[in-house]
């Protein structure tokens, strides 16, 4: 970005270019359907929706004590790397077995855009969320687990139905709620005996 | 939505409908357009991009004991009320007559769709962002006004230029920015020179 003047600290003009960079966030789409049916969702409104739930649902976190500031900025920064490393659909096994090392490689160039005290923040934070370590971490996963289910349930399973989706895979991807969020998991157990129901989901 | 077991508070049914409410922002589109040129920005990706730029730049706040988390929840909420009272364009000054009216009628509504002690605290975030009258609002208010500059400036004031926005009205609507991040200021006043200079901006 222009304008390079000199009373503007460099540190400032590196940030500012991050800011830019991060505008590609839009152009990644998600396997989820906006709740009215009408086009994907993309990453930037996804982890706006994130956040917005966490400051809305955080009296559900397992941890009285939540920092709730960590689990937003885990939320703001969780998709990032997919700018890079594209949006890796969570019932696609073919594509998780090198969806590490992608989002890795992509955390590598993008983090590094950053003045380093905040690459190493940022990178941080991204660890933590990607591995479960903390309370605040569990309880983002648990967050990023349940909008899209609420999305499924919203378009009738639209999603699970063309993947030809499982209860038995849902279940088994959804059931780390429970360590984030107990009543959360409770929740979205019931709307998944309902989807199955109502033959959003199969049974199986 | 269901499921409407008896083991579920009602207080969490009412926060998963306004979670399922609030999706609408994503249809809510702006007169932004994104950096590549190509298409508008929507409110809760412009949402998302300020909650980025608050963990980001909170060092330039002028408040040195700002709450970020205070500040990030704004940004969150900020432009909900635009799901019933729309987009107003900054530089509209017919829209503009009646904004504060259609938009308090919107928060009226919205927030009311959540537990009560919640519809207080989302309802006074958004006065304070509205109002300015604490830093961490200022910041807030500084960086909605730093990211469409932002926008502008790389589509190379393509909407500026359809709207035949003056370098007057710009610095006009902008100023604010110095009272939550002074040097937050000072590049967007570089910034807008330069637009000026390479004929992005009218210069009068």
């Amino acid at each position: 970005m222009p304008p390079e003047k000199s009373s503007l600290p460099d540190r400032l003009l590196q940030q500012i270019q991050f800011v830019i960079e991060v505008d590609k966030l839009k152009h990644v789409y998600r396997h989820t359907i906006l709740t009215d049916g009408s086009r994907y969702e993309n990453d930037a409104e996804h982890s706006w929706h994130l956040a917005l739930m966490a400051m809305l649902l955080s009296e559900y976190a397992a941890d009285p004590h939540l920092d709730l500031l960590r689990a937003v900025q885990m939320v703001i920064l969780h998709d990032l790397v997919e700018i890079d490393a594209g949006d890796t659909y969570c019932y696609d096994d073919q594509a998780a077995r090198d969806k590490a090392e992608r989002e890795s490689r992509a955390a590598d160039r993008l983090f590094n855009l950053l003045p380093p005290d905040q690459a190493v923040e940022f990178r941080s934070l991204w660890n933590e969320f990607e591995v479960r370590s903390t309370s605040e971490a569990r309880f983002a996963a648990a967050l990023d687990r349940l909008q899209p289910l609420l999305h499924n349930f919203a378009t009738r399973g639209s999603e699970w139905r063309k993947h030809s989706v499982t209860r038995t895979k849902v279940v088994e991807r959804n059931r780390p709620m429970a360590e984030g969020a107990p009543l959360l998991w409770s929740y979205a157990e019931n709307l998944i005996d309902e989807a199955v129901r109502l033959g959003y989901l199969a049974g199986e």
